[in-house]
Formats: structure tokens, sequence, C-alpha cells
């Protein structure tokens, strides 16, 4: 059962809860548009569906509705962002800006961030460079779900990469991604529909291998992409690890197990090292390298030359990297989003606790 | 069949060979130095046994010994090198030497890198960073032997990334990576050994799924991290041609299915858009973000949990990347580099011809 929204309509709700919570007009408005750039590009788990666990964390006082954002340390080309407890959906704009900024300067311009929370999808926040003619980069750690290569314990989180790249005539190039073999939303899916995961998606408690999508209630972990040695997870472990360096220790943000948890119900990590989750931005200026033009027709003719690749049986074509987010995009803001019932049923007590109309 | 030579022996018989085909005292010796470190960590298919291939592309005219390195286009963080078609073991130290003075200058430098050639492993020259308190980031493109998911066509190469970052009591952590599910060399050891495949790792020349590990000379491929869209080799996929584009398209060097092949008597591409192979390099100051000292304790204490994490059965401790070479490294240093008897009956050859004694 699924129920049909406006995009506008999802938008004002989620805008209207933030400014309950206290957001102020500015933050609730980009705070609302960051999260419903999740729906709008199809990566359900990370959109609305998400709004009512993110005002739990400001009920149980771990998220700052209105935050006193700031530089702590900077140079030319790099900066620290102190996100003061707020909405990631808020501090990762703000940074990502802060890397464009540099940009325009120093040609890159690099941001870690410290103290902040969930940030929503990372790709939204790469392709902010878009505009200005700069690749976008931008990645999170989260709290630990992931088993490194041959540990039974979970140290990392989903840790996704995104990278936006401009074309010329072409889309823009923006590959969004978890360091993981599969999403753990791809898992809740399998789960409603009682299906089984493949091999090398999740283990058991102990460590073996397991195809049953419910294992992380189990204590159970999410693999790092390539699932086991033999197929290559030891590279998606340092993928992971590379992301939760570059976003928490380059910052002082919580690291590995220390990772606050997204759910508000779970207790924080003892023994924090560091200041909420961390983030980290980069922006490339295209004519810090070359100039604009000779850099789109490239990009242009490597798109074209993949999306024409001739494909194995069966297969329709080879996608480009954020291409099939456009379409659904385009679809969703003519057709409206779709609300498992779960989720609409969730929102409508959301709106009629804060007096909010769906 | 194996011999063992000292690293001394195969660093001074490698430096005369680079010597006689026209390098520079000073290129001969940074050449050696960096195709040995090879042998060292114990990455056999990148080191010594490679150096008749390089003297093949020499004898092509598809390596210039005596290169005029120039950066061509610069901003305070960035720079475009120009390689001039010299040994990519010469090239990428002296452009990752660009990237750590601009480091020291503006926080962070970043270099892409036009018509250069193989550079050995990527691992060393990330690691250059390390002696000035930087994180080294290296990558390459390289010609085409993997097919994107979905295509039956190979339209990208294994493509690595190497991130180096430095701790404080705990040795640095480096990734060094193919962004493939298995590099090429496992394949050869495989067909030496007449043994299969694991699945996912390459497939046939239709595209079809395939466990012969001669699949690519017969026209197949090796399969992205993932190794197929189930297990995630969109994700692979998406970071090979990440690669591709940062070390290319940003410094106008050839991409995709149009980078040059290593063997020499492999045709070059026709219709290349670009000049040689791409590589794409970049340093991070840690103090442009934090105290060097907050740094290092934090990545101790990472290094610390990973290594003590509990592990699965079977499995005697979690690898902190990096850990392995540095005792390979210093196993080989001691007792010797075994090299098998093809490769060492190809260096005598190769003495013999240019008069340099093994």
């Amino acid at each position: 059962m699924e129920q049909v929204f406006t995009y506008e309509q999802l938008l004002h709700f989620s805008e209207n809860i933030f400014l309950k919570i206290g957001c102020s007009k500015a933050d609730a408005a980009i705070a609302a548009k960051t999260l419903l750039s999740a729906d709008l590009r199809g990566v359900d788990s990370h959109g609305v569906a998400r709004l009512s666990g993110y005002v739990r964390l400001w009920e149980a006082k771990r998220v700052n509705a209105s935050p006193k954002l700031s530089i702590i340390h900077q140079t030319p080309s790099t900066a620290v962002v102190d996100g003061d407890s707020g909405l990631g959906l808020v501090v990762a704009p703000y940074a990502m800006q802060v890397a464009i900024d540099k940009a325009s300067q120093a040609g890159t311009g690099w941001v870690s961030v410290q103290n902040s929370n969930h940030f929503g999808i990372a790709g939204i926040h790469a392709m902010m460079a878009l505009q200005h003619d700069m690749i976008g980069i931008a990645m999170t750690n989260a709290s630990a779900l992931v088993a490194p290569t041959f540990s039974k314990e979970r140290l990392l989180g989903t840790n996704p990469i995104a990278v936006a790249i401009p074309a010329g005539k072409e889309p823009a190039f923006v590959a969004d991604f978890a360091t993981t073999t599969a999403a753990n939303g791809k898992l809740e899916m399998l789960q409603r529909k009682n299906e089984q995961a493949p091999n090398g998606w999740v283990q058991t408690k102990e460590g073996l291998p397991s195809t049953q999508p419910g294992e992380l209630k189990q204590g159970g972990a999410l693999l790092p992409l390539g699932g086991d040695k033999e197929h290559g997870s030891h590279k998606g472990y340092m993928l992971g690890s590379i992301v939760d360096i570059f976003s928490a220790i380059l910052s002082g943000a919580n690291y590995g197990p220390w990772v606050p948890p997204f759910p508000a119900y779970v207790p924080m990590p003892l023994n924090m090292p560091g200041k909420g989750i961390g983030h980290f931005f980069g922006a490339l200026r295209i004519d810090a390298f070359r100039p604009g033009k000779d850099f789109k027709d490239n990009m242009d003719q490597w798109i074209q030359r993949f999306r024409s690749a001739e494909t194995s049986a069966g297969f329709d074509k080879v996608v480009i990297p954020g291409e099939p987010e456009i379409a659904m995009q385009n679809e969703r803001l003519k057709n409206g989003i779709p609300l498992l019932q779960a989720v609409s049923n969730d929102l409508k007590q959301l709106g009629d606790r804060f007096s909010v109309a769906l």
C-alpha cells in the first residue's frame, strides 16, 4: 500500500516540522530541501521517511535546532567546521559552501566537519559544486554497522562517498554509494518481502556468512564492498576506513565504533573520543586544471562512449552514474512521491503532534 | 623454481639498465628505487619483473628516457604536469613533490598529470607525503581491461587508488588497491598453477560469468570491485571511472578505451583524445586541519582498536592497511627478494644485451 504526495506537499510539511522544533526559517528551508532531495532521487531510505527520526534526535537533545556554525581552523584551501550539534542537513550545505568558496580562491577547497549529525544523501552536497563548474566530493561517517574483513565486531558505518563531475551537453556524472556491498535499506526491503539476501551482504554475530536480511538485529553486521576477502572486501574495508578518517580524525569528530547512532533510543557509545559525527567535503575548480570547455568536451565523449558500450546479453545499456536519479526526479516531480503506508502514517502522527497539516 | 637476489643487486641492476637506455643519473636512480619498492612490498607483478616491459616501451619510442617535466598550468593548490612521455616511475615522484610543495603553502596540493606512462605501484607515491606529516593520495588510469557493469566491452583500466595516512606511534595507514575484484597478477598466478578463478573476477568476451583465469587473452574482461550488480560492481565501476576522470580528463591525457597499452607489441588505440596516460596526486597537510599531535593520537587509537577487534573463527586478526607490506619489506631487506625463474632469466637476457651484470 502506497500513498502518493506531491514534492511541494512533503517539502512544506518537512519545513514546517523543522520550524516547529526551533530551526530558523533559513535552516528549516535548507533542511527540508536537502531531506526531500533523497525522495526525488529515489533514495527513499534517506528522505522524508527519516523525518521523525531527526525529530527524536532533537527530543533526545542530540540535535541542536539553532546551531552556530563556525570555521574553527583554516588555510587557503582547507577548513574545519564545527557543526555545533546541528542537523547534518544544515551543517553539510554550509560546509560544502566553505569548500566552494575556498576553491574559488585557491583552486580547491577541503572541509572536514566535527560535531554534526546525519546529513541525508551525500550526492546532493557534492552536486552543489556543479553550478560553479567545480567537481564536488562529499563523504560522511556513520554509526558502526559494518564489520571489517576478518572481524566479527561492527567498527565502521556504511560511510558513503559521492563525487559529482560536470559535463558539457551531457548531464553531470554523479556517483553516490555506500562503501558496503549493499545498503541497509535494501536489507529492510528484503525483510518486508520475507526474502533471502544474496551471499556477501551480511554476516552473523559470530562472523559467519549469512543470507538472513534481519541479521543486523541479531548482532550481525553488514559487509564491506566485496563481501569477503576472496572478492575484495579488504578494499571495501579500506574505502570505509578512509572515509572515517577523513571525516572524523581530520576534524575531531567520533570515529569507528564511537560514532553516535542514528536511532535516538540507542545509547551513546562510552568514552567517545570526539564530537558528534564527521563529514568531509571537497570542491575542485575545473579551470584550476584545464579550460572548462576542453574538460567538458572530454567528459561528453567519455559519457557517450560508455553509454553506447556493447552490453552483455539481457542488459539494455551501461548506466552513467547519476542518470537513473535524474529520470527518477523528473518522474516524481511530475507524478508525485509514493510513500509506504507506514511512512505516511508516521508523518501524519508527527503532523498531529506538532499541529502541521500534511 | 625461484632464485633469490638482494635488494641492492636488483636496485643497481635496474638503475644501470635505466642509465643504458639514456636516463639521467638522477632519473635512473629514482626509477629503479620506485620500481623496486614494489618487490620490497610484495607486489611482485609491478616490480623488477616489468623492467624489460619498460625497456620495450622505450624501444617502441613510447617512452622518452630524457623527458623535460613541466608544470603547464597551476593555481595555489593545483597543477597540471606534462610528463613529456617520460617513465611514469620518474614523472610520478616529480608530480607528487609538486603536490607536497603546494600543500606546504596552501594546505593541500592536487596535481593531475598528462603524457605519462605506467608509474609502478601507487602506494609508494602516496607515501612520499608521510615524511612531511601529510596525507598522500595517488591514482592512475591504465589500459582498458575492465568491463563496466552490464558491458561486454573493456573500457576501464584496473585504475588503482592509494591513500597514505600518518599515525603517531603506530605505522602509517597505507591503502593501495586496484578498483577491480582481483588484480591481473592474481589471475596470472592461477593460470600458472592451472587453477580456476572464483566467481566475480572475470567474464567472457560475451560478458558471461567465467572462472577461467585466462579469459582476458580470449577477449574477456576483468570485473569491477563487487563482481556483479547484485554484489555492488556498479560501485567498483564508479570508482574506476572517478580515477579515470581525475587522472586523464582533468589533465588532458587519454581515458577509457583510449589509454595506451603497457605491452609494447599491442598497437595504440585509434583517434586518441589526449596525451599518454594520466595520474592524479594529492597531499593534505595534517596541520591544515588539526594539530598534528591530536590527529596522530586519534590515528593510533583508531589503529589499535581495529587491530584488536574480535575476529571471526579461523582468522588471526584484522589487518591494518600497510602492515603486511612493512613486514614483507623487512623480510625481503633481510633475506632477499625471490624471483621466478622466468623473471630472472628475462633479467639476465636484458643484462646480456645491455652489458649489465645482474
